[in-house]
């Protein structure tokens, strides 16, 4: 790993959710098992919950193109969960769709995640920023017991990441200059939208985010400021 | 003190923050006194406070009926300040005054706060819903280990408190009806604000918030849901 740079010095740090703090995919391979179980249901779950997650960005691109008005990322997920069910042939009530698409609310740490933001907290204020909208938002945090400062959304500037207005509209609601704050993400996607605009970066590595088999962003890429195998090494590395 | 109603039923809190939460007087008092006495000066300090306070609503009304542009209220507090030390005669240098102003970042919570907080974040999502800018909320939060789940500002919306943009748009970011939230404040004119757009309204009694002489918001205004002393009575009365 080639870091730009030592001793960074910022006066918060933002987080993306997503991956990031939260294992989406095996917390959902287990909510939807459960659910088939209880409704006697043959469900190809792991490749139904990859296909859901796969929808994610081809969504969120559509509405940063204009091609779909602005749908909080609740709404996307409900409909993309629609569109895989009907592939599937699988006609469910609807409150068994909203209990579904609510699953996205029930998402369990990684095992670093809390110590180490809880070891981050004490030095710099932590916010979110996530393309998950408020409210899921609050949710989650509560269900996986995210110690956070502040929740930052791409719901509240109407853009999704990696649209720089997302970056800057929370560094400004800070009231600190893009340089003074760092971005902890485990995708490069992310990390570039926030370089872009002058943060800080640090990558944090998820290799199995997306299944064994899982061949992006095992590293990162040129230009990121540090890079940490977990958050608790991130503590670490920042002398939190 | 008449309760409209027994039994409510909401599935989030917004909290007023000054006032409501933190005892901002004393807390001033304390920091302009040792500020004074740090460099020898002679400042009437309990009137140079009432006076600071005194200016926040005029000061935020200028904004609400557009002649002032949208000023966050750490830049309020700075402009009244300034204008305050002019008339004492005192001319401090630039960090000094910057020190002041961020004495807002730096208030005590009433003794109830944080286990009166705490209890019902057992039971509820907790948001604050201040006219405090986000970047002074975070730092009051931290300050005063305020519980909260998210931060709701005024400088959010760019619309100040009572203007029912505030209340909307925080309701409409929890993804809630009014209806199905509940502002708890120790002033009337907020909770009439939040009324107004259907949110259910706790009143807090903070007698002695505005000093020895307070004589405003001793007792809920017609409508109020539910009446408490405190925020632990508050959490007995809301089952939390």
């Amino acid at each position: 790993v080639v870091e730009k740079e030592e001793g960074v010095t910022v006066d918060a740090l933002l987080f993306d959710v997503f991956g990031t703090l939260v294992d989406w995919r095996t917390s959902l391979i287990d909510e939807l098992t459960a659910f088939a179980a209880a409704r006697g249901l043959t469900v190809p779950v792991a490749a139904l919950v990859d296909d859901w997650r796969g929808a994610y960005v081809p969504s969120m691109d559509g509405v940063r193109r204009g091609s779909l008005p602005w749908t909080c990322l609740d709404a996307l997920h409900r409909l993309s969960l629609d569109a895989l069910l009907a592939r599937e042939g699988l006609d469910l009530a609807e409150a068994d769709r909203a209990h579904l698409a609510r699953a996205w609310h029930r998402l369990r740490p990684w095992p670093d995640t809390v110590p180490g933001m809880t070891r981050l907290r004490a030095r710099y204020p932590l916010g979110s920023l996530s393309n998950g909208n408020v409210a899921l938002q609050v949710h989650l945090a509560r269900f996986a017991g995210l110690p956070f400062d502040v929740l930052f959304s791409a719901e509240q500037f109407r853009r999704y990441k990696p649209d720089p207005e997302v970056y800057l509209g929370a560094c400004a609601w800070l009231a600190l200059p893009p340089a003074r704050v760092m971005l902890v993400a485990a995708h490069n996607r992310d990390l570039d939208g926030a370089r872009a605009v002058g943060m800080h970066t640090a990558f944090v590595a998820r290799p199995t985010e997306y299944g064994p088999r899982q061949d992006r962003d095992l590293a990162p890429s040129a230009g990121v400021d540090v890079a940490a195998s977990d958050l608790v090494e991130l503590a670490d590395r920042l002398g939190a």
